[in-house]
């Protein structure tokens, strides 16, 4: 695996933090901080953190203590980040102690990343030494624009996923539950590579894909309905995420119908791509105008994609606004833009209560003049295996 | 499955909110919305929520849209909670009508559980109608007792553990991966009964067990080493929580001086509980103690264990202060009480960079009088197998 370059994560940071006018930015996500320092700990509920990281144009420090670094210390190394102690001091008081002896005034932090008790606590803090300034996703836009190491990194997880499907539809036989389903694909990706899922695997057979987020259950496949597979899985802290919707034997007329519309919407999301648009609510309504017009709008109550990342869920967004407001309208502009090397899905899907869904999905790479699947595609009729 | 009493949830919630002087309470943890409503959708990052509850004593709302309940509306059903729907509104805009029409004035937050983000969109949008009150873990007070169906659930999800551990060790040889092991055991749990594991599974054997929170690598377990595996399964929505250490053939002979003196301090952890020790710091000491005596207390540095429940980490808390200050006493004082009823792991540990870790966990149910373990004991003696 190629290094990856944390010196230039670093100064696009710092050169972004200049330009917000700020002094320093406190970070608080889990991903950024493991863009910018190496530190593979995962964070769990918003209430649990393994560290903080504190930027300025002075300082590059790790907010965490032994509890999160014993074993793992050598992680950090290439990225050159000090550690900055919390086995004395509460993170709060450290950072409170740092941005003094450091002399910044203004602190951006990153407002959707931080309980409102902890900005709390550190505002208490921080008394008038410094001011605290919410910070827009200064980090995720530098990690929207993806460097070669990267783009090498999410190809592997693409691959693993697919090749993962492959091995699984050799497998699936008719009255296979959704559960033992998503335990083989997801035991295939850790084979062949993968450290774990990106997201909790969906498995929906029949009525059960009507709901987007479906969780396994005990149901049995059976031959001609819509069998929904949402799937990603993880290498080297980068995700993949694809949804195939296939069926055992003769696919029920439906699923033909609705296939055919939801794939016809994902080549116009792709088409827009390759005419050269590049603001994610316009390649939205491209593929949402082919549902539309199917008489399906009402049935496909999601955005078209997402960027994906360290983060299963990440810049740039491409979606239309679901509330008009002019504040709506001005946030999206800045997190709509699609740069060359930004990584996103396409995924249309079709939702009918009591019968199932159609969700096709694969992940895509801006380029410059395009665009590129990095998944296998998904194939232009309904796939229809022997089970 | 016994039916939840959601008529008694809402009602020791509703009487909590009163005791603190609140009109009404929005809850925005994922475990608190569960527990109340019944709706199983599972939030992924702090940014992501699949809805709100709001309870005032004249709304039981959920705050979600198609999205989220397409599909699952039946879930909610028993729990008689209404939506408040967010298709054509934020759901900060959502909360502020709802609390508007409602009359109330003083509307509690879950002040760990809600982003600054969120937080200051609501605090707009409530204006001058209603004053936003930071709460304490109100709900998580009430979910920390529970109740019969509760106790039996967790029974299960522990002897899913149990059984699948079990299972594993016919399974481990010497020259398998930390990752094969996770995943096998995981398989088990899956097929015995649980939908998910309840955190990432730790398997960690010699050096890399020196990390408390290991994530599994392709290193090969090898003869005598300490082999450290912390596990825990979901069943319907409640968490188990384990940690077995042992080896294959002979211990190296660090491995039992340190199982002996880890389970002696478990030991002391479970008699302060059966002499009636109910406040978490006096459990954590006790046990705390016999490894600072035995020359370790350097090398154990965290707390002995945390409530479960629906959450993996919840209250009551059972930890000593690492950072002393009268505030954080006065907040500690409020969450260690051992109620009966309430679940807690007993999980003490010795770390030894280069070397490895011995952690010995099981889940305790606090009785009136003493108290029951959940899990099958660790045993007194490191436990060694064929491999």
């Amino acid at each position: 695996m190629a290094e990856a370059d944390f010196g230039q994560r670093l100064a696009r940071t710092r050169a972004a933090i200049a330009q917000a006018g700020l002094d320093g930015l406190l970070i608080t996500s889990q991903y950024n901080r493991r863009y910018l320092t190496g530190f593979t700990a995962h964070d769990g509920d918003i209430t649990e953190s393994s560290g903080w990281v504190l930027v300025t144009p002075n300082t590059f420090g790790l907010v965490a203590g032994t509890f999160q670094l014993s074993g793992v210390e050598d992680e950090i190394v290439p990225s050159g980040v000090q550690v900055l102690s919390t086995d004395k001091a509460a993170p709060w008081s450290v950072v409170a102690e740092a941005i003094k002896a450091d002399g910044a005034k203004r602190l951006g932090f990153e407002k959707d990343w931080i309980s409102y008790d902890r900005y709390s606590r550190l505002h208490r803090e921080l008394g008038t030494d410094a001011e605290l300034i919410p910070a827009d996703d200064m980090v995720q836009m530098v990690r929207a624009v993806k460097d070669a190491t990267e783009i090498a990194t999410m190809r592997r997880a693409a691959d693993v996923a697919d090749q993962a499907f492959e091995q699984l539809l050799t497998e699936i036989k008719v009255g296979m539950t959704e559960r033992e389903i998503a335990t083989l694909l997801e035991q295939h990706m850790i084979e062949l590579g993968a450290s774990g899922t990106s997201f909790p695997t969906i498995v929906a057979c029949g009525p059960g894909g009507a709901q987007p987020h479906a969780v396994p259950t005990d149901r049995p496949v059976r031959p001609g309905e819509p069998l929904l597979i949402d799937f990603g899985c993880r290498v080297d802290g980068y995700c993949s995420d694809t949804t195939r919707t296939f069926c055992i034997g003769e696919p029920d007329p439906k699923l033909t119908e609705l296939y055919a519309i939801v794939r016809e919407a994902q080549d116009a999301g792709f088409k827009a791509l390759a005419d050269g648009v590049r603001k994610g609510r316009e390649v939205d309504m491209a593929a949402r105008k082919v549902i539309e017009d199917a008489g399906y709008g009402e049935q496909y109550f999601h955005s078209l994609g997402h960027g994906i990342g360290l983060a299963i869920h990440e810049l740039p967004v491409t979606a239309t606004l679901r509330v008009q407001t002019p504040e709506a309208d001005a946030e999206l502009a800045k997190r709509e833009q699609l740069e060359p090397n930004s990584v996103i899905s396409n995924e249309p899907g079709i939702y009918i209560p009591g019968w199932g869904g159609v969700r096709l999905e694969d992940m895509v790479l801006v380029t410059a003049d395009g665009y590129e699947i990095m998944t296998v595609r998904n194939p232009e009729h309904v796939r229809s295996i022997a089970g």
